[in-house]
């Protein structure tokens, strides 16, 4: 299973310390540029309102399956948290999309490092809108702040 | 960029005429079984509701850049609909954990061919829980029911 890269990330983020923890809770605009090759993939993408972007974590580990999630307290198993290092380092992001201009797509929350490689971009739509029980609880767990408690 | 398969599915769809066109619409249980390599990965795994599973869509074509969406009258590229077929053929399905058993879980809503490889496990959190605007028309217009229409 060989992945190609279809695009490159343009973002403001040019060292690991600049990333915030999720995307989501900051402005930040970014830019995924396609290569060329790529492009005609793009029709009608202007129709969706975000995008699931997944992309490639250069700098991550593939050796790790456990790690401490930033501000938790215990020990998490790669696949029960979003660090970057897992086995298969594809970090998965939901961007708004603000705008297209030809093949280059601009984005906001995309919380990828300058030059990322993007390997896959998929409308998000009602079937990955769903409700959680207990996302306080469970976000607070994995390290993630709620939008309610980093918004306001 | 080279995937790892970190498990197996098993499911009841045995050939891509029983897949439905979406898995958050039926109620079809399945399997994962990750690989003892990995299996640490899931410490906490149980605390999850719902997974973000990566799979490898095996019998997609990598070669296709439009397609025309089930249901959809209008040419799509594959970046803007949820078609199998695309440069890298990464199925994404969020599913419902019902169970974890050592290395097995046991979920709801998975619409993954039998034997697929899985290539990564998320927990899906309240950063992947969005609205969406336009959601009736957008999921018309890229070939997925609503789930009101689905589910009445």
């Amino acid at each position: 299973m060989e992945l190609q890269k279809i695009g490159t990330v343009r973002s403001p983020y040019k060292s690991l310390a600049d990333i915030p923890r999720q995307g989501r809770f900051v402005n930040t605009v970014s830019e995924i540029e396609i290569l060329p090759a790529f492009a005609d993939g793009l029709l009608r993408i202007e129709t969706a309102q975000r995008l699931i972007v997944l992309y490639w974590a250069n700098l991550a580990k593939r050796d790790v399956l456990q790690t401490l999630p930033p501000a938790g307290s215990e020990l998490r198993g790669v696949f029960s948290c979003r660090a970057p290092h897992r086995p298969n380092p594809i970090s998965l992001c939901i961007a708004d999309l603000l705008a297209r201009e030809g093949n280059i797509l601009r984005v906001k929350h995309l919380d990828a490092l300058d030059g990322s490689a993007v390997i896959d971009i998929k409308p998000y739509t009602s079937v990955d809108s769903l409700p959680i029980d207990n996302a306080e609880e469970f976000n607070a767990g994995v390290g993630i702040a709620s939008a309610k408690k980093s918004c306001s």
